[in-house]
């Protein structure tokens, strides 16, 4: 892992300041990038103002090819979005701060852990939103083996409009109802698209919420899950997947995996194909019991599974041949993944109907291409039909209990 | 346009019996095909039972290639949906049947004319729903000239569940509240994607409704319209463009082409971009005025125009020269054009969600090919930002009056 992390250094192109694409733009917070020590040499000169506030493109490289390479270099992608939140994660209320502090510690593991793979390096955009929080979006686009990795962090708080609320409390939550109540969200989340068709791309996705009640309390949950979506079925790969998933549960309540496998292969329904989106894996919401330190450290469980649960996969056919018909089936399923994100996911649709969200890094779940033919349908008895077979009914790759 | 007809008759690979990627499955409608003469040789033997009902595949060059090359052969891409429609839009009361006359002749005439351009032939599905009516959706797909082209004419009727014909009250319809009212519905709809990237994408769509009050009378109404989405901006193309509509528009009512111009701009907004879908065109929805003959008259016109306002530009443009950078920009906006049918296209969703839709139908207008990059913004000063400008601010392109 370590001589990934210096790899990049030894790659002339990112020596220099490089003009992110996006990185066309005003200055007028250079003052900000400016008076902070530690991105004296990792900011990538650009700043971007658009309605949500301002971007800082990093390209890590800086950050660890100085003397600036200290730990904080190699644990995170950039600054937190909370000033000091490691300080304050030390605190036993601060469950919105250790929950950031994982967050951004596991965006640096995956990132770091696709690297290694690809040889290519993430860029990270340290975003900020006027009304409050910001977040750090890294992307490898183009890579040798990733067309397109994503990997997202954000941290919002503000307050909720009555809306919001009324249908919170539709959803069983106990907050006094008519008010604007204070909240804060605190969340990562990725997408991984491979290049090989032989490769299957993962998502994964772990989010607190905490809000005021209105009445002197707090109401706070978790959500999140990881699912894999292959073009190409290995039932080796996807036994091993759910395995890593089930192990990281199964440390916690013995009930865990066989529910959440199940909200998995629910929630990613495709409805007007018939079909799921991929193989499955986990999904859960509203988690709020037994504990908040309980539900943490199953969070942190499966976090922590995430790397365990996709590299190995990854590393075993990142070399495997394939036709030209093969990458064309997997363009027409990234067609189908992309019809699930815009149509069906829940998150993507809340994100694209607010007004000020970072539209990129929601749409950064998105393939670097996607192709869409009329009446495909795969031949009897192929490989691709054997995808669609399982697709179509979900099936328990592992025992359940 | 006559040799364009002959054209594909004299290719061998559309001579013999083809089945049609959707054409695997049971048989159980062949007598259906078999019992009627029109069909017998135009049919490519493929029928598939889903959910929507049956799909007979047509390849034209047997209509065309026979002595059943019969005028209907040319004027239609396959059989109506309703039996004897020509007979029945004779009466005066037959809005319902005009219509479905109208737009199986106007697919016919649009898929001829690009089938002259591309050299390619269309393939015609006709499928019908088990509730009533059906469709027939032609394709062209990975022509010469035309990347994808989908022309789809549907007839559907049956009975309007209460929620409908509540939102139908509410959007000003005098319906009587409670029932279950029977509706009849035509429509065609369009788009086309070419090849190259200095050609653009137009889509149109017209529509007749009809529904029976429940006391005895009927509401009706029409829709439609037609707008361009070029990757590159060639001014002198959208002012034909744009005025080839409004000449049809000013047939009928002087205020038409300003008024539609307008809400088609507003319509096709791809709000969570900042940014129209592309350079507009007309748009419009529930004209019933003045007369139900003078608004299909006006719809005529607008159909008239298609070919007219878009084959010169595709002419004009199909053997420009292209880069792979332009290319790529061409893919970037096609992202967005899925973005916004999957997202924000009124028709798109409501197909989507209703059980027993014919989502290959509905997702016809997808492109071939999509593309997302990370934070692509394109070079200050390049065509790729000056098509982005007209597009974050729409503009008139000819004068409105």
């Amino acid at each position: 892992m370590f001589s990934a992390l210096l790899r990049p250094l030894l790659r002339p192109s990112t020596h220099g300041v490089v003009f992110s694409k996006g990185a066309i733009a005003t200055f007028s917070s250079v003052s900000f990038v400016r008076s902070r020590p530690y991105v004296k040499r990792s900011v990538v000169a650009g700043v971007i103002a658009a309605g949500f506030g301002t971007i800082l493109t990093y390209q890590k490289a800086y950050c660890r090819s100085s003397e600036d390479s200290s730990l904080v270099c190699k644990l995170y992608m950039a600054e937190s979005l909370t000033p000091n939140v490691e300080e304050l994660s030390k605190k036993s209320e601060g469950m919105k701060y250790k929950m950031e502090v994982y967050c951004l510690k596991l965006q640096s593991r995956v990132c770091h852990a696709l690297e290694e793979i690809d040889g290519g390096a993430f860029i990270a955009d340290r975003w900020l939103r006027k009304e409050g929080g910001g977040g750090v979006s890294c992307v490898l686009q183009n890579g040798s083996v990733f067309e397109k990795a994503g990997v997202n962090v954000s941290v919002v708080h503000g307050k909720l409009p009555p809306a919001a609320v009324q249908q919170m409390r539709s959803r069983g939550k106990k907050l006094k109802s008519g008010d604007r109540l204070p909240f804060w969200a605190v969340g990562i989340s990725s997408v991984v698209h491979p290049r090989n068709p032989h490769c299957p791309t993962i998502h994964f996705n772990f989010r607190y919420f905490e809000v005021d009640d209105g009445e002197g309390g707090t109401q706070w949950w978790f959500g999140g899950g990881t699912d894999l979506t292959p073009a190409y079925l290995n039932e080796n790969d996807v036994i091993h997947f759910h395995r890593t998933l089930k192990d990281a549960c199964m440390k916690h309540d013995s009930s865990y995996y066989r529910k959440f496998k199940k909200w998995c292969d629910d929630y990613f329904d495709v409805t007007h194909r018939g079909e799921r989106r991929g193989v499955g894996g986990i999904f859960f919401d509203d988690i709020d019991t037994p504990s908040q330190d309980e539900v943490f450290s199953f969070i942190k469980s499966c976090g922590d599974a995430v790397v365990p649960s996709y590299i190995p996969i990854i590393k075993c056919h990142l070399n495997d041949a394939f036709t030209e018909q093969e990458k064309c089936w997997q363009q027409l399923r990234r067609g189908r993944y992309v019809e699930f994100n815009l149509v069906h996911d829940r998150g993507t649709k809340f994100g694209l109907f607010t007004p000020g969200a970072r539209i990129e890094s929601i749409l950064m779940s998105l393939p670097l291409t996607a192709r869409w033919e009329y009446m495909h349908r795969p031949e009897p008895g192929s490989r691709e039909e054997a995808l669609l077979k399982v697709l179509r009914e979900p099936k328990d790759w592992i025992s359940l209990d």
